[in-house]
């Protein structure tokens, strides 16, 4: 499975351009950036260390190999052979113009070009270039590598094809790219944080709540339910079976009530911005920025993957991406020839921090959710996939057999060695080591899986492929010596003298 | 542990009134209900099987008896010898003016009384009351089982005291209650979305996006970050090392431009209505309104599991609900007298939908993960606690050994039976048999675990209090049969003929 595209360029680093470079990075493509700024090298850096930590704990998948990134001081030379370029520099229009010009100057006739501007128009940013069709707004969210939503704008000179492909490159990067239908300032997502934001003002400059409380309400109340369902399906529900149109007419006279002070917008006096910021400090402060942005992306994982639990949302966009990692994890598996005469590599994993007891190690049952992983690289290895399960035939474990031997810390690079001990017609004994990078050994296990019939709801024989590549991985690895625990029970240790 | 209050009152049930209902009864408070529709109980019977799903979904502890539920025509025996009384009746003051006067005339005089209310002030509802200053607004959010908000307002009026308590007994349900600090119509909360709700009808209204766009942008970017940090903490962080005030001295400018229409409101005339109607049936139509409520259950309970792994926000709110029904669950396990000439069952659980794998039945780690908590519970139950481990003492599992004998599937209510296979100075050998409702066995293990001295990273003897109450279960349990499969190691089954 090729990448969508070789090499993107990215114009203009800093938090939102390293969020690009990031997402473009992690999924295998080439990244060149042009950035004057001094500290461009540092900051992308620090959104990079971000970013890998982020996928690392939230992705099952085997993370792959990251493009290569390279910086230049040349904008043509960034620009010259990439097929996506993204700009994300200050939000200055006579700056973004110069931009564009020298993008256009060097870049491929079929280089697909985006801004992450959230101010200005499409139709604005393309004053002036010679092939304004292939420019558009790609307008992503903040920490850009998490969160998926990207609003594309067109204007009505833009080429649809040109921004269908552009939007079939940001979704193989794992973003969720949102067609705006009709070019508006701030787009749709920032005007409505704008109306958030205008009210929660309101609410501080009238000392109604502090900017903990606003906070508050939102995180433990809406902000719950919006990271999984929107406004208007919200209400859909609440609304009941009597149906949203009943609902909205209910609803509508509310909007003549006086609720807000929507009407007006409160100055920005140096009194306000201070009130503000003595708030916030008092809210956050106990927190760098750095462990905020550490503790948000390890709660945006959860969320990802909670909803991922329920292919929802958010969630469905992660399990297309891993579906995409694994797809490529498999085909360089298939690539390269395995070497059946040593225990199997198949599953690398590293250890996040919602896998920790309360000993602060690697909880118990993790262990077994990674030799579980590595049991399903394994039956992936001699061919059992989704086709292979369809009609009714998988592979169950009946038995394992942990041995714990060293504990685990947080972020540890843990990979699985798999050997087969022994096989029958409708049965498989394994063994996986797991070690860290150092090559210590953390756990072993042995289990024995029992090929069935789903539908009869019994043991049943393999069938190819799973027969013939099983046995020509046995054939390689029948020459290892099983390891000396393999076989063995846990221990009888007995009982102490009576008392 | 006793409960906070023996019992509530609720007037008004309904989808709000449900929910009430449903946090009191779950956490074991008795709860009286009167409400004159003739739907009331079939629609708090549905509300409950909502809650009572995600609970057991949600909840690592055992959920514990439920409280009373009792439905009265007469609102004064209703709320008669109630301690916190709800109010939940339709959005009209003349209404809820006869209600509280009714209350008024039958609640103990400290009884405390809260309304649901969205729309109306505590002073205006306050108007003809006897002892007004134990009526407040405590405004909650749908689903009220599972949103954690609930906004808690007084008048001048209002008794200080009396308010704490009231926070203090919403605690308890697992609320999170907010003091707001004024009163002013629709509060906080409210105000907000009414904000985002006025943008998003001009949206629809002006044809830019649809229900679907505007809901997939909340749901796909800030939707997301909302579910853990709220806006101004969320900018913090884009503000960066620069800080709060600059940023805001930043962002400030932006305020003037024409980003939103929030000068005015669209008129809901027949045709907005419909047409907002009609995107909701293309974007949800596919589900019912119960299935919609399921799927946005279950995301939630995730949502909120998720958080529980960074112990923040809504996620601490359900850590320490938990820590909650455990005490009881301890507690109650204390209160009977164990027989030790049985296996003991200290874990019980459900079977939750993010626990099945590709086949459709409970994934291979989470037998572990419920055989580890029953080894937890089985720990705590011989004395050791965070005070045992604090000084650097704890109990590790070197060795496991699992036998998987039936397919488990999602809902099934699980319970272990532990008995305990031997024990020396450091070592304990423990066997757990999982079974479902029916008493079919799903699964056993078998482990070792070792006491440690978490210091010095090696094993030590077990001591007081775990050594003298091991002894006394080891006792009593000495004379059980240990189980056939004890001490077996996985059957070797050799390899087929070569090729």
């Amino acid at each position: 499975m090729s990448r969508i595209i070789q090499k993107a360029a990215c114009v203009g680093g800093g938090v939102i351009g390293g969020g690009w470079i990031a997402r473009f990075l992690l999924n295998g493509i080439d990244v060149a950036v042009h950035d004057p700024h001094p500290e461009a090298r540092r900051i992308v850096g620090e959104v990079l260390d971000n970013a890998r930590h982020a996928y690392r704990a939230m992705m099952n998948a085997p993370l792959g190999p990251e493009g290569a990134l390279t910086f230049h001081d040349d904008l043509a030379e960034a620009v010259a052979d990439a097929e996506y370029i993204q700009e994300s520099v200050p939000e200055r229009l006579d700056l973004k113009h110069r931009v564009f010009a020298a993008i256009e100057a060097a870049a491929r006739p079929d280089a697909l070009i985006g801004s992450s501007t959230s101010g200005f128009k499409p139709s604005e940013l393309q004053v002036g270039m010679a092939h304004p069709e292939r420019l558009f707004v790609a307008h992503p969210f903040n920490p850009v590598y998490l969160v998926p939503l990207v609003e594309v704008v067109g204007s009505p000179v833009n080429d649809e094809a040109a921004l269908s492909r552009a939007m079939e490159i940001q979704r193989e990067t794992g973003l969720h790219p949102l067609r705006v239908r009709k070019e508006i300032d701030a787009h749709i997502g920032d005007r409505l944080l704008e109306a958030v934001w205008r009210e929660s003002l309101w609410l501080v400059h009238d000392d109604v709540a502090t900017t903990q409380e606003i906070d508050d309400v939102i995180r433990f109340s809406f902000g719950l339910r919006w990271a999984q369902m929107g406004l208007f399906e919200t209400y859909r529900i609440a609304g009941g079976e009597a149906g949203m149109k009943h609902f909205i007419e209910q609803f509508g006279p509310a909007l003549k009530w006086p609720w807000t002070k929507l009407m007006d917008v409160p100055e920005m006096t140096d009194d306000l911005a201070t009130k503000i910021g003595d708030q916030s400090d008092a809210q956050s402060g106990m927190h760098s920025i750095r462990e905020l942005e550490r503790i948000r992306d390890d709660n945006l994982v959860g969320i990802y993957q909670a909803l991922k639990a329920n292919d929802w949302g958010a969630g469905k966009t992660l399990r297309e991406m891993e579906d995409r990692f694994f797809e490529r994890a498999k085909d360089s598996a298939a690539a390269a020839a395995p070497d059946y005469a040593a225990p199997l590599v198949l599953h690398e994993t590293r250890v996040p921090g919602d896998w920790l007891d309360y000993n602060g190690h690697m909880t118990e049952y993790r262990y077994l959710q990674v030799f579980g992983d590595a049991t399903d690289a394994f039956l992936g290895h001699i061919g059992m996939d989704a086709a292979y399960r369809a009609p009714g035939r998988s592979v169950y474990t009946v038995e394992s057999h942990i041995r714990h031997l060293a504990e685990t810390s947080v972020d540890t690079r843990l990979c699985v060695r798999t050997c087969v001990l022994g096989h029958d017609a409708r049965r498989i004994r394994l063994h996986h080591e797991m070690v860290d990078e150092a090559g210590n050994v953390q756990a072993t296990s042995e289990h024995m899986l029992m090929h069935v019939d789903t539908n009869a709801g019994k043991a049943s024989p393999l069938e190819a492929p799973l027969t013939d590549r099983l046995a020509r991985l046995s054939r390689g690895q029948r020459g290892l010596t099983a390891p000396a625990h393999a076989g063995r029970p846990i221990r009888d240790i007995g009982w102490p003298e009576p008392v």
